[in-house]
């Protein structure tokens, strides 16, 4: 009996014509950027959007290929006072040192432990590498991802004192929602460390671990005393997913050029290049870091994040420039 | 008016609690798999899907972790008399030849343009991968793509006299479409270059490019001559998605460990032990090529697609082994 009534349903689904697809078309006749203000920015997105999705139209796109790109610091959640992977970094060191006391005597672990930020920064680049190392390798992929997750789940941002989970852009949660109902297919093209990123995207971001791109460390494949296969996180960079390694990780992981992107500083220049070369319509999106009360302001002169020759291209091209403080309503979701 | 209709068909679909997945199920009370006969395997795909599928149940697994794995040469298409895409890389040479007058000079391209075989094994694993590199590399991604798909689109294997792109095993085919039916996510992860997959898994297998994993080569972002940004293939490896390396790429594509995996040979040993690794319900699969009439018959001896010590493992862990002969009624789709 409930059967019947489910076929008579579909029948009357084909008597229509509908699919789960026009019904979201039909639902969002409500705004969906709702924290965006009305601008430039936004009128581009909802155009864009509404060309490659419009059949029998001139710049339609079927849906397998509306492939959208999301740089991920700066871009869907701020990179400052440092990047949030480098704030894992440091507080894995905390964590770890009880188990590792020959770090009280080994630089730079020593002045970082002694809260020596000034002595720690003498090592520069090679530090932080040694930091990253010691935080991010010798485990196995599964007893990392916990800790990851450990992190992300009690971890707050010194300025803001919320989670740095809780620290995403709301009106790009928006896009990404908005993007997705209209079939596309949502990636983060970042230059952090995929395995930083995948435990956690999926219920912040709705992407799945396997739309992530992102820079990787050396894996390999053995067994554990008890004979459990496991894959083990070795102390060597295998790929570093910025600038032109950008459009290198689309290709090598995606298999398609995007034909909607968006960063926000220079290391995203050329996955921009990348999509904007193919054929047929694109859109290009820089988020720019304008708002000091709310959020940071900082472009061409930043350590982190700097943003100088892609925002003169953008200007150049016709590229859509988020301009934080103007065009977005808010910038993180409200707190729970 | 007509989004009125739609909106109570919207109504009517919430009344009685349906779902496009239950859409699925409904109409898959028919058959799934018609060309495996009744026998283990398919009696174990089938009660593996339906207690991972069965809400509420002990092995109950949401939809986003139901990722399934496929190794593609012997175990989706088959693999003889050469891998297909070696039969490819040969057949571009002659292709190519014309334009490379040195080459009638210079071995091994000089053996095999006077279809000198014996000449041309002479040279053994360094012939291949010359064969390889200059079938593969020294031109863009774009060229390539479109090489693989004149290929495709009329190469025909010496045996069955078809496009190798209709050689697909007909009962892995209604596999991948029950698996996806009952939300799986399929992947490939293949030995095989994953640029030479990509062009046209979507078409055959309903596998998006993103979901296949495969080897791979370096590629360089650069300009062309027009200033137009471009991906170049390099004569250099990057990556062997084979034997250890398959977990390994599991890892870094998906990023999520299978509960399913189908492979045929020894090079898929360690992606069935890694899948079987975790926890809760597991699928693991052997295609066994037992039918010298209708397919090839080889295992332990061959030398493309050994198995040898996956066979013993699987009896060992009562893993499931297709018989091609016993449990396949059908090989290939029909003739179109």
């Amino acid at each position: 009996m409930k059967l019947l009534t489910r076929r008579f349903v579909l029948f009357l689904l084909l008597l229509v014509g509908i699919s789960g697809h026009d019904v979201q078309t039909a639902n969002a006749q409500t705004d969906p950027l709702p924290s965006w203000n009305d601008g430039p920015p936004k009128k581009a997105i909802i155009d864009f959007v509404t060309r490659v999705t419009t059949q029998g139209g001139p710049d339609f796109v079927p849906s397998a290929e509306r492939v959208a790109t999301f740089d991920n610091d700066g871009t869907l959640w701020p990179e400052q006072p440092v990047y949030f992977q480098m704030a894992f970094a440091l507080d894995e060191i905390q964590r770890m040192a009880p188990q590792r006391p020959e770090w009280r005597q080994k630089e730079p672990f020593k002045s970082l432990l002694q809260g020596d930020m000034k002595g720690f920064a003498r090592f520069g680049k090679s530090g932080v590498l040694d930091i990253v190392a010691a935080s991010h390798t010798g485990m196995t992929t599964e007893v990392f991802r916990q800790n990851v997750l450990d992190w992300t789940s009690k971890a707050r941002h010194p300025r803001f004192k919320r989670l740095y989970t809780e620290l995403v852009y709301q009106p790009m949660l928006e896009l990404l929602s908005y993007l997705r109902a209209n079939g596309f297919k949502t990636f983060i093209v970042s230059g952090g460390g995929v395995e930083f990123m995948r435990p956690w995207v999926e219920t912040v971001y709705g992407i799945p671990p396997e739309q992530v791109v992102g820079s990787s460390g050396v894996v390999q494949f053995g067994f554990d005393q008890n004979g459990k296969p496991e894959l083990k996180k070795i102390a060597k960079i295998e790929f570093v997913d910025d600038g032109p390694g950008k459009p290198v990780g689309i290709n090598r992981f995606i298999g398609r050029r995007p034909i909607f992107a968006f960063g926000n500083s220079d290391g995203d220049l050329q996955m921009l290049q990348w999509t904007a070369g193919g054929q047929g319509a694109r859109f290009l999106g820089i988020v720019r870091h304008t708002d000091p009360d709310r959020e940071y302001a900082y472009d061409r002169e930043s350590k982190i994040g700097k943003l100088d020759k892609a925002l003169d291209e953008a200007a150049a091209k016709g590229w859509t420039v988020v301009n934080m403080k103007m065009d977005w309503k808010t910038i993180f979701p409200p707190e729970k």
